[in-house]
């Protein structure tokens, strides 16, 4: 059982159930970004979140298993087709040397770590038409000196 | 007088008045961001603000009119290797998927506008080292059908 | 069942029925463009349209929920080999500048979107012979300050 | 003298007499995007319409001559990155195979000529906010059997 | 059935009967260059030359129908790695700015036709060793200017 | 003095003399093609064609050695974006394969020679209008067995 | 049966019966380096070292004719990673351009052939180290002129 | 002054003084292809030799300096255009996993080195035309286990 | 059975009996990285050390002589996508041209082997968080002249 | 002045001095990896670091601020040709799964920081033929859940 054979078990009984990310994230205690991660095999869960997860949704026992094994990310496309991805893509082309800009102005020479990591998304309504919000954080690491 | 010119302008004025990104934003009345964005070439200001802009760094005023031209956006790597902006890229490769699925589960069949956009940067303190915190904001469109 | 599933699905009853596009596109009151790109899995049809379709093809009845999930666009070819096709990728090489600095004139700094879109073909008689009409039409997105 | 030096004085040119692109092909008798490409250097003009535009514009006569030679046509990027082109990019990815099919339908096996082709830009009000209209026209060619 | 499945069909039926392609185009009264085209997926047949393929081969007659479809043509390799094919893009990279140049001089702005244009192979003896000859014609299409 | 140099005196000659390069081949007595190549620095002229040339265009001296000179090939884009030659391209793509078939079937197992070849090009009058035709002819050479 | 069904039958039944490389090409009369490159579907072989090659292995009768066809030769690697193959890419990438140099002052402008070649490896005992041995040799073919 | 620097010095010296890489070789006492290489920035030699050849070619004395440098090696085609060095660049695509192979058969798992390594190119007279005779020699080296 | 049955078999076998790679490199007698990077396929042991892993996982004889051929390294993202990965990718572009320097400082003109080669990870702990040892080795190799 | 500008100046300064990348580093109290790294402009120095070097080169006083500035790091080839940092490449496309797997069993799911990192090179003298050795030390980190 492979963490690709565990993300068809997850999309098929959410289906059947009816049930939504959001929901499957509060039944085991966790955001839905990192709960939807790890469903697709990009993040691994810890042991309990793993047993809670295949109660929710009925999964084999094999399963928890491989919900908490580490592992390997791949994405085939440098350039991401899919145009909701792709936006997200073209605002790192965009805006990506002035958040650079900003890291090393407020905290010095490093990056935002994108591993001690969250991200959280929200709907903001608005009267011209509702807005996408997304929120990350992530620690500040600075280069080694030695 | 290209944008390219501008640009070093401003570096080099913001250097030699040892000023911040933040400050010149606060002095045009705008956000940092957007600000150094414009600076970099990559938007375009609104006439006044192209005025304060010029004001504020004691720039030539040809300089003005550079900084409210539509911009073409080119970036020339499509994987970016600096270790800051790679960073911003991983989490789209790693987060994509996940990003599209909830904004499907909360909105219907669209993208955040990367156009009608915005985004700031804070420091949040904390005590096992501080973050890096990244707000973004795009009106959501849907699909048309016709 | 997938979305390639269901467009192959589609294009077995079109051919054993001796359905046209255009036919199909009028049964379910909706564009031949649109039809056709749903049935291709790269747009999602609201729920009636698909039930529309599904009866007019004699489709199971899981093929209507099918055509109603956002589908993930992909394509494999960054520069396209089919000639039909090329020739559109080539336009966009050749006028792509233009078009951007008549919209600038026309509009301001922004572009048109690819989202809030429709896009039609008709086929124009001339003398010389006949000609392949392509109108498309986006909502002009303008940049954001803050 | 080179179609860059070309496209450099008449940039310059109709910076400093305030000039736009539809009022400069009116000059010409000529349309907007035609006149913008080949300044551009994308297209060549005909010995007439190259004095026209070389006396609108004040421009030195060699650059009649040039304006007439015909150019060889690039671009550095396959995918290109200016968000206001990029729109067209992934509307050739999106809907290109679908105006294959209905160019299949309505004529055969063949496609729309990219230079036996015209192009022309509108802006269209619309209450929702305005919309940019792009009518292509291309004559057919279909595939010879010998 | 499709088209690789004809393919297939056709490669090997002519294995079994010995056939050559240029036999195989002779019987359905076409050149060998064209036949093999739409036997490879890279052309359609016109229904005539369809059933006359699928007689001569003995193929079932849901062939003929596949072999009349407009194809979409893809090729994997941007660049060809057989030798024998290689030559050919090692002539294009070589010859290609000379060939361009000639056509201007002959004809004005335009191009060689690849949609409205045919080829043939010969081998022409030679004391030194044959000859392989190939010619190509294709209509030339001038720019238009509108 | 580089083959660079040399090519741009000669491209600077031809239009200050108002000549063709059907005109300059003839008067070295060689084909245009060919001609055309080496003064793009394609290829290289044996002396006594060098020296022709300088004469016929009033070259400097050091031209005739420089044009003698082996060169080095190079082209930048693997997949050309000119349209002029972009369909020679294509018809490499999506005739190769066949022209490899016939090759094998004439010959045996071998290519058609890129270094031991020649081509000619000729404007062909047809009613419906003109046509470009190409020739090629390469020695064929086949595979070694050892 | 393809090129590569007789791959892997030649690859088993050289395991089971415990042959070399070494040893096949010498039961058929041919180089090692000819006798794998056969093998491996890169080159044909001749209709009798073919049946010789069925015979030595104990193949069924069909593969013979498989073996004498003319391959498509693919890598899909246009940089190899195998170490071993890799080495080899990396005395292309540094001795490319002096292998060229010589050839042009031994011979002229030209080339060596890789079809009218042949390549020979040797194990040379070295005090140091054994040292692998290449030896290729490929008729030199002079550029035409025409 | 920097090994490009140098490069273009030897090349003008080389032709002025109507000299040979064969000729500059014997001069330095070492094979034409490591001179060349030298020449080319691609090795670096000995300080002695790096004497000498300043002295054989009347160049600065800074030259040998930077001859002794240690090169970093830089190609920019992955796959190389020109011909000459393309036909190599095959001979690695088609025959490089048999040389791995025997390789293997010969000496275990490992490979040829690229460093400690020499290459010699001969004419060899052959009367169907003259052949090149490339002789590579590498230490083999075996995989480590620990 | 190929080398990926053989890691499948292995993975399996692990985790069934709740192994580690430190005790199934302890239980061959060698190190973690060689024997992981053996069961990858990446390496090919020795025959006494096959058989010891075959016997300690309780592998099929014929698993025994897969591990120890000579394997074909591959590898299919140039770019590595995987977080833990692409940082090691990331070290060589920042420090690659480093680590070259000092090389050159401490050895002359050479490179370090990555045949002759061993490498060892250790967990280091550390205050602040624990750290990740990696330590190579591999002989340095001088580039030949000759 | 730009950080290209200061390299260049220490390259100098080093050669004319006679000195050596150690022999810096000891004299700002520094490594020798990392010290490089900032002169290579990969790096930036803290600001009395950046004054010792200065004062240790004699470094014009402006050069002191461009060191201690935060750096963009470019690599221009995401495959690198020198042989002495492909080998590094080499050794993460072959061991880079190795890497992972060793990690994740000692730590968990995360990463070896490029970051909070250091690295140090020694030649360690071996009767076989001295080695490189490379050792590498980075904090783990460990994803997050949230």
């Amino acid at each position: 059982m492979t963490k690709e054979d565990v993300t068809a078990m997850i999309l098929s009984a959410k289906k059947q159930a009816g049930l939504t990310w959001e929901g499957i994230a509060e039944s085991i205690g966790m955001s839905p970004v990192w709960t939807h991660s790890c469903a697709m095999g990009m993040n691994a869960m810890p042991a309990d979140k793993a047993e809670a997860m295949v109660k929710a949704l009925g999964l084999p026992q094999e399963a928890a298993s491989v919900l908490s094994e580490s592992p390997t990310k791949v994405w085939a496309q440098a350039v991401p087709t899919d145009p909701c991805i792709y936006r997200l893509y073209e605002i790192v082309g965009v805006y990506g040397p002035t958040i650079k800009a900003l890291i090393h102005e407020k905290f010095g020479d490093g990056i935002m770590s994108a591993i001690d990591f969250d991200l959280h998304i929200t709907r903001v309504p608005h009267e011209k038409g509702d807005r996408v919000k997304i929120e990350m954080s992530g620690k500040y690491l600075g280069y080694n000196a030695w």
